[in-house]
């Protein structure tokens, strides 16, 4: 087994998935949305890559069971029922609920690697259950880190190296770019929220008032679910 | 001034280039090639992207002037006069000569950005002279990793750290990419041969016999020359 990492999606064909498991990381904020969500009863998450197709979709579906939630410029769309903060998505308001998420960058990864059978969700708060599930699948695990608007974000490749230095303890071979990825995990030293505020994108939060967003997206395996996109569609397995 | 990196080499056009400083890192080997070539009183290097155009280009130019080198799969190409050893690239050897060269990836990354009008050639022997260049150019600088065959390479991103790592502390501001590549530097605590011996390109030469090869590449700071692409050719300024 090997490991690898996109530190930037890229699209990937039938052809090159054969063998491989995408697990696609947005740390900041839409991959501990998706976790927290069906963490806390959400029964799926269709992640839809521009506005208007959430709005197309939600009419597809009774409104009552239906939430559109997202973001653009890191605030909630008008019309939309929820942002992009793991913290709105409480049991409360999504438990039994599909949600309709649309994020800048998030949702279109996992749109690039859909063409694989294996492609999971990947952030800190479900990084142990993430590298506990690839050593259980017969792929190589590659990480897929989201970015930002293409651009290579701090805080996916450190969550990503997190997970590759769980894989690394059991033996598992590295690619560079995954052992890169799993340094400079180790070279934050535990100090995860330190790591995201010095981060473009936790500074750029942090500037839109959602620093509390920051604390809660470094926590470390506060759920052991590890979704699964197929079809469209994330759930559960 | 801001410093940002490309993990690997992507085209750029000229309106992208605008107040841009490319630097082309190749460490194990091709920019260390240049580098050595060139500090021994090479006249020019002449970067080609196929083997058939060194062999053409070499048509156009007297014979006993002009050397062709470079490499395929890191062995030297049948036909040509040097491989892509930097060893190879002695005083006597290179003295007044042009040399034409051809590599699986360095010599590509030249051409992806050769619509900028600052492109520098990096490496770990000559790292020091290029920040300092960088420092005196109007521009922002952009390392970018030649990478092998369109993945991450290690050394090639710890080689851009080492340079941003210089730049750092002169108080240049980073994006998330540069400063990840700093930290990979620093991880590595001046352990550079360690570093090479581990990385995917490193073990490929030493298999191949290319051993010496590392050692030579991650000498720091043995030139203080800095080799600049302009007009389809390598010279110094």
């Amino acid at each position: 087994m090997r490991v690898d990492i996109q530190f930037i999606p890229r699209h990937v064909s039938a052809k090159e998935a054969e063998g491989k498991a995408f697990v696609v990381i947005d740390a900041l904020r839409a991959s501990t949305t998706i976790v927290e969500a069906l963490s806390n009863g959400c029964a799926e998450v269709i992640p839809v890559v521009t506005v208007n197709g959430t709005f197309n979709l939600a009419e597809k579906f009774p409104r009552e069971d239906t939430l559109i939630g997202g973001e653009r410029g890191g605030r909630k769309v008008k019309g939309f029922d929820l942002g992009n903060s793991p913290r709105e998505y409480a049991r409360d308001v999504v438990w039994g609920k599909r949600l309709i998420l649309t994020t800048t960058d998030g949702t279109k990864a996992f749109h690039m690697v859909a063409a694989s059978q294996h492609v999971l969700v990947g952030a800190f708060t479900n990084a142990h259950a993430v590298a506990q599930r690839c050593m259980t699948l017969r792929a190589d695990p590659v990480m897929v880190a989201a970015g930002k608007r293409g651009k290579f974000s701090l805080e996916d490749v450190v969550c990503a190296g997190m997970m590759i230095d769980l894989l690394e303890r059991r033996g598992v071979d590295l690619t560079d770019g995954a052992r890169a990825a799993s340094i400079l995990y180790r070279s934050f030293n535990g100090d995860l929220l330190g790591m995201a505020r010095i981060s473009e994108h936790g500074r750029s939060l942090v500037r839109l008032g959602f620093e509390e967003d920051l604390s809660f997206c470094v926590q470390t395996n506060i759920s052991l679910l590890v979704p699964v996109f197929r079809d469209g569609s994330i759930r559960l397995e």
